[in-house]
């Protein structure tokens, strides 16, 4: 590289950066640069679309940097418990994550909306909440205050509302029935007169199969599959009405985000946005498949719940965002941005994405 | 950064594209490689969301490689005319372009499939098919016999399915319709009795002002309220059954693309990944608060086509689409590919996206 040429490359590079650039030493940005990053991950090792697609996320910015910015994947519990990436990320034990907001819930109560919440958006609504709807700079300002920065990256789609072993006719069918499901939808259900119980990935089948437990939520038909549900459970329902879209996130270190480069920030975010098309692309043809061999293994039924099932649920989410909401006032302003936009969107998606779901693609 | 990590980062970056640079002379591809290319698009200058999106393509590129690979994008007429994009990047006038396959339709009748065809997939199908279920294997094919490289670059997602000056009750009500609706849509509407008139974007408003033609369509609300449709049509129809989610593309030189280093390919493919995710937010928020502004602007009604009529339409569709299927084996062989995965993946939508819109949405 001429000298010149060197001088104008790092000059746009400083140019974005240069309230960080500032403060280090000189020439700490020049093409010899190389930066060597550590992220961890919620999921276990191996687990396919989530970890693997955190892992060409992190070859991703290799190849676009050249090698220059290499991301070590840890899987969870590698280097931190699943659940630590939030404290690892956010102290600088490590410069980023992979994972999902709501697992923060307990930090800031806003951070739930920019993942999934029950009857809210799916990944296509959330991608324009987030991008073009304000959604991303909330996450953002509700990040700052942790020294995070958030980006999508990733999205499971429409989930499925979970293996139960009685048919779900009415809502009261909801009572008593002791299920196993995480998070608002749990609220949910409890406020329907559900027992909620919380039980760790690898005891959920024997408790299923015994009876601990009546109905379980998971995924989707692939990892559902995989984990044999269909094996001691009778009806598979669908919609994933508490996960109809769930957002998974690069979580970073502020200072570290900061500290880069323009082209190694570039490169992180452009990985994050192509493992966010890619992964609701995977997890659709990977769902797709599995449920035809759903269909042909097990003897289980396929369901939609019942509309007045759905109504009632929906009501209950309704006091259950609204309590969530009024916990701080930032949680109130995201609340707010997501139903105005939501509204907004419904009307909308009647004409083009419901109308296409009921009248054209069949 | 200690020596050992240096020598292992860059390690990586070597391995990845060891392929390419075997063939080239040594140190073309070096730190101080510049590359300079141009991009030639379909659409006016400054034409929002279309046209500005190719241009923050562009502008990725530049910042993933700060600056050593750059892009100048020029408007349709600008250097070649809107519809000369593929000869221009085939035959290397310039490196790449930013438009859609199903223009290319005369080229080679398989590319229909990669755009959009009427009740085809919608957005979130489309990028599942092409990047999971074979179907970007598949246009790169195609596209391999003209020297090109395709990458999906965005999505309108679901579009309108037109203005008409009268209701549409009955399949019948298209016989003797005057209706301006190119590509394979219109080919559906002659079937249905309608004559297809075909006319460049300037003459659409007045032709429908003063009864030249019945009806028109055009993109989606966003779009449609800019022409100034809601002035001069009575009745705004969805769903657009003709493109039920538009796929744009970046068409790149195969000569050019291939002999880029392996760092500016990956800024490419990233770049046109982002675009493709965002694109399509950016329509989504755009069409969304523009029907609102068309709600209650216009003396205009909202309608979705009548079951009967979609079901009467989509057997016409169906005649069409073996029709083309037949004109070669290449084109019979995407058609398969497409029918296959849009089965399996209707009865996964079913219990998601399907029951989403109908259940947890509204």
């Amino acid at each position: 590289m001429k000298r010149r040429d060197f001088v104008k490359s790092v000059g746009a590079g400083i140019l974005a950066s240069s309230a960080v650039t500032a403060a280090l030493p000189q020439n700490s940005f020049g093409a010899d640069k190389k930066v060597r990053w550590r992220m961890v991950t919620s999921w276990p090792p191996g687990f396919p679309i989530l970890q693997t697609g955190a892992e060409e996320l992190a070859k991703r910015v290799g190849e676009l940097t050249q090698g220059r910015f290499t991301i070590q994947v840890f899987a969870g519990g590698e280097l931190v418990p699943p659940l630590g990436v939030f404290d690892a990320v956010s102290q600088g034990t490590v410069q980023c994550g992979h994972s999902a907001s709501y697992y923060w819930a307990g930090k800031s109560p806003a951070v739930q909306w920019f993942t999934s919440v029950p009857f809210g958006l799916n990944a296509q609504g959330m991608n324009a909440w987030l991008y073009y709807g304000g959604g991303l700079k909330l996450w953002e300002e509700v990040y700052s205050s942790f020294g995070l920065v958030p980006r999508p990256a990733g999205n499971t789609g429409v989930q499925m509302g979970g293996w139960f072993n009685k048919e779900i006719n009415t809502l009261s069918d909801f009572k008593g029935l002791k299920m196993r499901i995480p998070g608002l939808g749990g609220k949910v259900v409890k406020k329907a007169g559900g027992t909620v119980v919380l039980l760790p990935a690898g005891e959920i089948y024997t408790s299923l199969e015994r009876g601990v437990i009546d109905a379980t939520e998971w995924v989707g038909p692939y990892h559902d599959l995989r984990m044999g549900f269909q094996r001691v459970a009778k009806f598979y329902y669908g919609p994933g009405w508490h996960e109809p879209g769930s957002v998974l996130e690069l979580i970073i270190n502020k200072k570290a985000y900061e500290a880069l480069p323009a082209e190694f920030k570039a490169a992180l975010d452009a990985a994050a946005a192509e493992t966010n098309v890619k992964m609701l692309a995977e997890f659709e043809q990977k769902n797709s498949k599995a449920l035809s061999l759903l269909e042909t293994d097990g003897n289980i039924k396929l369901k939609i719940f019942p509309d007045q099932v759905m109504i009632g649920l929906r009501k209950l989410a309704k006091e259950v965002l609204s309590q969530e909401a009024s916990k701080d006032p930032m949680a109130a302003k995201v609340h707010k941005s997501f139903k105005e936009f939501k509204t907004r969107l419904n009307k909308w998606s009647i004409l083009s994405e419901k109308a296409y779901y009921t009248t054209v693609a069949g």
